[in-house]
């Protein structure tokens, strides 16, 4: 019997939204892994920390800090044969993902790598998308309501094109690229519509009105559009 | 003292799925509140029937079926009442909200209503597109790519292009709007890269290609298109 390979959403930050599976997985695991990005600690650890047994081994990727694709493809070829070592030995391994493994998360990475060869569940998280419209207060989509997902470090044009033709707009990964979106933002006229939101759920969260964004933004944040209907109705 | 009105997301089916802090608030709470449509069996009370504890007070918003928002306004309006007396009185209410109370979800015409009188706190939970796709094992979205949520009841015409000029596509509130979608999909050529899901995560869930589905579909199903990139790069 070969082990079976969990990819399980931590959720946005807040230990307390993980899931009652992602909790009893990640308790009870003997392995874990997860991701790092150049050596840095991993969120998602960060995130279950409490949660991992003492006792638990760690796999842990550690992916190179660039935009060339091959060296991260050879960190999780690499992880990948170390977690398959460990699911042909018959033990479970839990892969820890901020957020939902599947939505903007490496472990799909894996998942291709490894699910055809062995068994594959993915337990779905609290996506920080949701986590940053409850914090703010702002519903996301009511009724039928377009909402759409946009990843900040996409080009100036594009980003333009998309964010005028939305209703609902989440942008994702705002980092370096927060001045770039906030031209675009400001360009088209919806920054009283705007809202900036920094670690949602964790205990150094930021929200505030975009025009009161900090200037440098971490990797972690986010910002809400929302254009859509009066939620009276 | 007034009380603290909860917006709980509670998941998309799998009571597993909640979060430890949903769990925690309804099994503490002493009132609960949640819609029900036309006197039918409500979804998120289903999803939590185990964690309510059996001295709980419950208030049902029964809101009709049609598509006129006056009926709904006033069933929302009577519901908040009854939630104020109670937050007036100084006890706490715990609204059940399938998936995440802010995508998608009856709880901000609640928000409207009371967040400006009372401290209101919105727990977010797992949403359904996530869960869709965990159960498909379809990655939704990997780095730059967009992906935009449409409910199936938009106009065959707006259907089309939100569609073509989209990456991952998650078509929500299928229900008796399958035919239009699918439709839709196959003028698109997209046939071949769309799963068709309904009831994720519980029991009676059914995934298939898009062509395989069911001539007749439920409210909760949904149709997951992805267009995007190789996760193996």
């Amino acid at each position: 019997m070969t082990g079976k390979l969990y990819g399980v959403g931590v959720g946005p930050g807040d230990p307390d939204l993980m899931t009652l599976r992602a909790h009893r997985l990640i308790s009870e695991a003997r392995v874990v892994a997860y991701p790092t990005l150049a050596g840095t600690e991993s969120f998602a650890r960060s995130i279950a920390a409490r949660v991992i047994p003492d006792a638990a081994r760690e796999i842990v990727m550690d992916v190179p800090m660039t935009t060339a694709r091959e060296p991260a493809q050879a960190a999780y070829d690499a992880g990948a044969a170390e977690i398959a070592a460990v699911l042909e030995a018959g033990c479970d391994v839990v892969c820890l993902c901020e957020g939902d493994p599947f939505f903007y998360g490496s472990f799909m990475y894996l998942f291709a790598r490894l699910s055809g060869r062995f068994d594959v569940e993915v337990v779905p998280g609290v996506t920080s998308i949701t986590a940053c419209a409850a914090r703010a207060g702002l519903p996301l989509a009511a009724r039928n309501e377009r909402l759409t997902v946009l990843p900040g470090p996409l080009p100036e044009g594009e980003l333009r094109a998309r964010i005028e033709g939305a209703e609902s707009v989440a942008i994702m990964k705002v980092g370096r690229h927060l001045a770039k979106i906030r031209g675009v933002i400001d360009a088209l006229g919806f920054t009283d519509q705007a809202v900036y939101v920094e670690r949602a759920t964790l205990a150094e969260e930021v929200i505030c009105p975009l025009v009161e964004a900090p200037e440098k933004a971490p990797y972690f944040s986010m910002i809400l559009l929302t254009k859509g209907a009066d939620p009276w109705l």
